[in-house]
């Protein structure tokens, strides 16, 4: 899995039908940043993730790929490579919290 | 999944059986400018998509990869790793419309 | 689905068992020119897929990567992760020929 | 698989009910630096691990990805696409002791 | 598939029960070296696959990564994404011998 910001959405009308309904999140994915390794840093990539936990812009979560994406409740079957896991909370590297989702 | 631009077509008449009949887009997957983050640039790299959905040359696709690309009502059993899911009409990133397809 | 150019070929006497007869390929990723946008381009990357339709050095092929790789008639159950699945005739990006197998 | 160094952990409270009880970890990808080939150094990447091996930060570990990630006892079913499969005691390169976990 | 050079090999004692007993090789996958064209270079990179046909340090070998790293007979139901097919005798590019296991 990796850590992304959600930062955008996707709106698609025209879609395979079982696709209707969920919703589709634009996700940056991040890295540790590595100089200072003190902080999270954008690694530059746009990913589109389906979300059902509720995730909003500015969260930053965890995204799953692959076939299982579809091993959530309310993805089976769907033709997905990329879901939202978990929002994330707090991240801690060498005992540094690197990101807290209550200001850092 | 990845947003990519449809920029052409593949025609290939020797194949593996069962591909007779699926329509072969060239897609080139897209990034956020990161610079001013207010569009989307190309990647540089260039893929081959099955299309279900009538898409065509310079629309906004949603890109699904991997085993998932089996997984729409057309493409079960193909031995492809790539479909198009979703034709988008509008991309929204910290609240501004990075692609709309209506005119920007 | 990406395309490559058939450059080669490989020798593989000690093999798991399945893969006897199975031909091999050296095959280069292409890409668009990203400049001119009228021509298909090396990325400079080098793989190996199992060839079923009698492609040769100098063909572009269409290859299919991943669990799909096993959906062909003849590659179910080998331990692939890349297949050629078409030949190319024909390449077209933005109205232009970028790609003719009788020549551009 | 690659080899990783543990460097962290990541707390996420809602996610996919699933996932509840599961460590993850955060992992750098290692390669074995270039010039001299006597240690291994970071690629710059972040990922996140599920490990059920109560690996800790500064360990070494083998990542497994993909749907792999699924096939130990303890994430079958999970919507993972990262596992730790096993915890480095040491790797040698060209008779050579790049990394040691007892002090190299 | 990639053609890689085994240069080592990795010891771990703790490990997900399946994995006793299988070798773990470290492998650097090698591409056509692009000048020349004459030549396999290494890509800088470093992964470890399983390896059942008793290949060792300083052969080339051909690995097959995802899920098809589990269709052979000795690593069906096992926690891996890599492993090694096939030990490459030679690989010819355009007429000519880049690699040949007896001494190029």
């Amino acid at each position: 899995m990796f850590i992304a910001k959600v930062t955008g959405s996707v709106v698609a009308t025209q879609k395979v039908g079982s696709m209707t309904g969920h919703k589709l999140l634009v996700v940056e994915p991040y890295r540790l940043e590595d100089k200072k390794r003190a902080s999270m840093v954008s690694t530059g990539r746009t990913f589109i993730a389906v979300d059902t936990l509720g995730s909003g812009e500015g969260d930053y979560v965890l995204v799953c790929q692959g076939s299982s994406a579809r091993l959530t409740p309310e993805t089976k079957e769907l033709p997905i490579d990329a879901v939202v896991i978990g929002i994330v909370d707090s991240v801690h590297i060498e005992k540094r919290n690197v990101y807290d989702r209550n200001g850092s």
